[in-house]
């Protein structure tokens, strides 16, 4: 989490004050449960309320107080309680400091979940429009990296918006995965706290209950949701891979824009370089990483051990903003995407009419050519055009073999492009519910 | 994917003749399709169904053909053409070879998903058996290894049982992500073969359609599945470590069953050691790696490459067979695990009634006491038991500070195991359904 | 890197004004030696030198430029030009950005690595220490958790110091491995920079010559510190996890120093948590996952991509305040670490003398028993004492199959202690070059 | 380890049987020893060699007695007692089963390494050759994916053959780790085994002395050999990469060789795909996960436990099966490797002189000119140019700007291409020491 990949609105969620709130709405609600079931008194609960729901924490303060107690809890409490008094007697009881911690934990992550969500629906709305504005512009499919048959810039942005769908059903998922609440006291097991407690916070804070916890609110909740932001980060990057190979001075089918003040390089004035996205394909590098302390998490000691707390101080708040980061900079790339339908054109002329080998070859066989007989026809034509040696369309005309099964003019249909997009309505029907 | 760790059933599933009946099965669904939309004879359907449905593929000869022509779908359909005869041309037509390979893929993941589901099922119900027998059977619960408060043994594996039940519902999720099937054909375009076959073949296959393919499937899909298969491999190695740690010499609480001729030790004959616990740490470390190549595997260039390929023959195979043996040796270990009640009862009673502090925290607060004071009072009489130094009940009752606020009666009723253990039922009712 | 986790020499390494120093430095020495062979007039160096000394460098300014220009390495010399005046033209001149950048960070993973070094040799000093202070105090060595046979706590120490002994072998290898400087211009030709001037600057900060690189100084360098810095990180939590398990309620041989006011848990005052070991374990997750982001940074595209920037602008920092800590921490672990020897001794004696049945194995064999038989006569033994019932020497002097070998005295003499200890002055010669 | 990705000289290593022969000579070079300093009869040690040295070890018959006694070690040693006869009780006296099995490891591991150094000093040697066939070949260079200034061929083959002689250096470097021998008997204390025999052993089978071993080789030393396997995969994908992107259709600089009777896909006759690189960057991925269970293996608990058995039997013939393959295979792809100079060139022309841009901005400086005024002039003209409007060349020399500091003969000089190989030879000398 550093300020150059940081936006505020996600980092607000991780910095200390926004936790102390949290924790004290958690114990307030608490306090709240517990007067009503008649453990602590009405007025106590009232003036926890009072005493701390306006308060201004001092962070200083606390970390301070904490140095010298050493537990980051009762740091909080001891502060709470100046602005508290004597009620503050009150607070926290029956609780184990986890219940705070976790609960707290998991609402951050589901608020994080939530700016995850609002992401996701950015770049799919970008995809959205760009692939409707090009959902015709004919563009050389390639696989391997090698011309392989014609598709529409409007599909290629089309796959993303599938991919990115999947990818907002999976956060969903995983904000649900972590949207609960634990208020179990020591070893979980409620000796110390009614489950009542439990499920007035839980429903006061729109959390589900944690069915059972062991002091903790177990790790693979929160493995499960750092794996999903690892998806989708890769999910980023392929993405982000698909415009850097498009910028390649011999593709230059899209562009990144390039804002006017903006140096490509230091010494190579000319040069408009896909940073943007090479800056994605890094990060996600770092999104996929922190999934994995977040794995080895799950394997605590007994009812628990804190091992998880430290690694999670680290990649909770990295995860989350550069996953943030990603997602707003990679719909800024899609909606300002510079596209160059004409050189995609002369992309897709290259090969000499190559590309339409296939719909060649298919034809061949209905002619009642044998498979393995029409593939060495269009590979005899074929590698010559490859070598430089000729255009495919006359040389298939001129052959012998292919002329057996195929009149010229049958030979010419085989390269007609459209022939290629009488599908593309079915296929956005089908991704965007709408042709 | 070593026979060590193997299970046949899991194994089954990537066996080369496994894959070559599924690419038959595909193909000539697809071919029925075909037929009857009218692009090819229905005869050809037919014939292709006879010829391949019984047919004794020879995994050797198809193996030497892929030398030859080095592709192995070419290989195959070449192998299939000695069993269906001339019909053999209307094989395959208007398909290119991934979408043969990745549906496959796709059903094979699926029946891997089955197996694992049926896996998890067993790690329930052995947990939920050993879980019942032992609700109430006190036991010490630890955070960071140190004793905390009582627990029962069928806590302990009521919270596994709650992590099985996530993982079950974590598998069926994955496996719904890669149940699709496309027939699309190159670049995913439909341009050389109608929709209509890809949606009766995925209706045949007990698939869904995959709205938008590139040729390839796309892999975050299968991302998230091996990621899913990393989070439930952590999950078992948590049940693994517990176990690992119960079986301590110091803490001795259950063991993993012996039997007659094993041999623990080549020098140590005394020793019954945890290797089943052990091994399956090993393993799930292993599985947790696999999800990696997984997620890089997200970032095919363009339409596709191949690069996912070389991964997944090695990942998927060794990340679903390693899991279900892990699942399976999990379920054994919990079913036969030898479990020691009197060693529980002297672990718990090992600190001298130490685990009661928090009780006796929470009751002084609740007469009156600060939670200040309360804590410094607790401390002050816990130390001394901490090193040895006589027996907490006692020194708490000789405690002048604490006489200011509680009886003697009162100070004993804080030491009642019975006390920790009111609401089991509600736990287990939360867990099991049922008490 | 957060603050709670950061030592501030570390964090300085990483600051943006100790970048902008090395830059002017390199910058500066690539001046001299571009005046050295007449390619810029004397003069100019002498004012670069002058002007950027010293210069208070303004962050926040060059930020400002940054912001303009989307370019870094521009911005600071735009900056630099304003304390160097006119003669700034001759700054940079056929270098590239990455010339200045990636000698930076190569001179930033340099310091970054003397003080792990120096760390490592806290740790290893601790560790000396204290294992000289117990070389003779004896202590159960364990394998899978259960008893095996006595060790002495000076050599559990003393495998730790031979394994941060070869930590500190790799570390200083990894620093070589970083120890280089690049400044050979765009895609690293020479074409507008003299080698003769890389040959200088490298000299003057202490590096040695990148035989090629390819504008950027190649990643499999970098890929290589930070996995050496996993590796070590792992080291460190072996010996955390070493410390945990000793801490444990049941073991408590040894514990981390408590100081005065600090409070183990919020709930239950008696405890006294291995909470920094743990924390250990959980940062030792987050360095292991900062090498793969390194590793994947290999692959960059053609003579460079800049996908490599982002990953590590988070993740040097990271890993190496990290490790910096965690080394710290770990020293001040072992350096106040509360040894219990009588703890020690109890725990040894747990077993009824289970401990010395490999003693008893070899002696049987030795009186020509053969190994087989040997085994089945010392595991009839054991398996009682095992269960509770009886002591194992006295088990052994009853039973007839063990007579037929061996007298009382025989017996008796297999459980002597100080046997095992016969060899610890040969491993501490070993280890620690003196006994 | 699939056999398609395994070739037989690695795979062997890993053999049960090759593993049976290396237990053997261990135990039969301890007994020698053992013998030599009067522990057991001279004439065992030599019944053993003699009963052992030829034998047909029976794997099949091995596992049926491990399937019984559930020890791998014992089964092995009741196996080898049916060649030795009765002397077969002085085999593995004082030993406990991790000297067997650790040493053998770590031969294992040293026999791999000898086979990758092997593999890397092909890679050496096929990039060597080429090198210098093109050392002279006009190739642009390109960062970020877009033309930057000219390089040559053999130099990018030189960058690959600097960074495969570091790989080297490694490799021999992570041999030299794991190079141990122990035979320290039991938690490794030699109580019950001379430190005389470890020394014999480790001198009879090549190995140096574990300084202190705990039972175990401490896994400090496997990580850090995975992990170097990791950085050399890396290393492979990045040659990989290129020659995957040198032979897009857009660029085809180079190609993969294809053999005759190959096809490249079962549909388009005409694509020749990089399957061979891409699989590559497949098997890299893999690689580089078996380095994750490595480095958590490192922390075993206390003396041993063998949950790094497990993970070990599967990463270890996985990762260095894996790796052999891909260096032969990219040894095959660098040997055969079609090059297209023609191309080459017709790239290098592609953008109407831009990639001299550079150089111009050098030569406004040295005539005067400020650096940011340089910078606009070349800009201003390079944009047209980048826009397909114009000749760089000339628009240079119709700028009034820059005509106030260059005549058009010094702007023509510029544009020289032989000025970016003048330090080819230096590079050269520098990589490959001769020229």
């Amino acid at each position: 989490m550093i300020p150059r990949y940081t936006r505020p609105e996600m980092a607000a969620i991780w910095e200390p004050l926004t936790r102390f709130k949290i924790w004290f709405e958690i114990e307030a609600h608490a306090a709240d449960a517990q007067a009503a079931i008649g453990v602590i008194p009405k007025e106590a609960a009232e003036a926890i309320w009072k005493g701390g729901k306006d308060a201004a924490f001092d962070v200083a303060r606390i970390d301070e107080i904490e140095r010298e107690v050493k537990h980051d809890v009762i740091a909080f409490l001891t502060h709470l309680a100046e602005f508290v008094g004597p009620e503050s007697r009150f607070v926290h009881q029956g609780m184990t400091s986890s219940d705070v911690l976790d609960t707290c934990f998991n609402v951050q992550l589901v608020r994080a979940a939530d700016i995850l969500i609002a992401d996701i629906d950015r770049v799919l709305a970008a995809l959205k429009k760009r692939a409707f504005e090009h959902k015709l512009t004919p563009s050389i499919g390639r696989s391997h990296g090698i011309h392989a048959e014609p598709v529409t810039f409007g599909l290629k942005l089309a796959y993303a918006y599938a991919e990115f769908s999947r990818a907002r059903e999976r956060m969903v998922a995983a904000r649900k995965e972590v949207a609960t609440c634990a208020i179990s006291g020591s070893v979980g097991t409620f000796a110390h706290i009614d489950p009542r407690v439990e499920e007035h916070v839980a429903k006061s804070m729109g959390l589900t209950l944690e069915p059972i916890s062991t002091q903790v609110i177990p790790r693979d909740r929160a493995a499960m949701y750092f794996s999903t932001l690892a998806v989708i980060a890769s999910s980023v990057e392929r993405l982000a891979v698909e415009i850097r190979h498009l910028q390649r001075t011999e593709v230059l089918e899209a562009e990144e824009y390039f804002s006017e003040g903006q140096k490509g390089s230091s010494s190579m004035p000319h040069k408009r370089n896909p940073v943007l996205t090479e800056n994605l394909s890094g990060l996600a590098r770092m999104v996929r990483a922190y999934s994995l302390p977040a794995l080895e998490n799950v394997v605590l000691w007994h009812e628990r051990d804190i091992s998880h707390s430290s690694a999670e101080r680290m990649l909770a708040p990295d995860a989350t903003v550069t996953l943030d980061f990603m997602l707003n900079r990679l719909a800024g790339v899609i909606e300002k995407l510079v596209i160059y339908p004409d050189n995609m054109r002369a992309n897709l002329d290259k090969l000499g009419g190559l590309i339409h080998s296939q719909r060649m070859l298919t034809a061949l066989t209905q002619k009642g050519c044998s498979r393995e007989e029409s593939y060495k026809l269009v590979q005899r034509n074929a590698m010559p055009v490859w070598r430089g040696e000729g255009e495919f369309q006359t040389l298939l005309k001129n052959d012998e073999g292919v002329k057996k099964y195929m009149t010229d003019a049958e030979i010419a249909e085989q390269f007609d492009l459209d022939y290629h997009f009488k599908h593309v309505d079915t296929i956005f029907e089908r991704v965007f519910g709408e042709k």
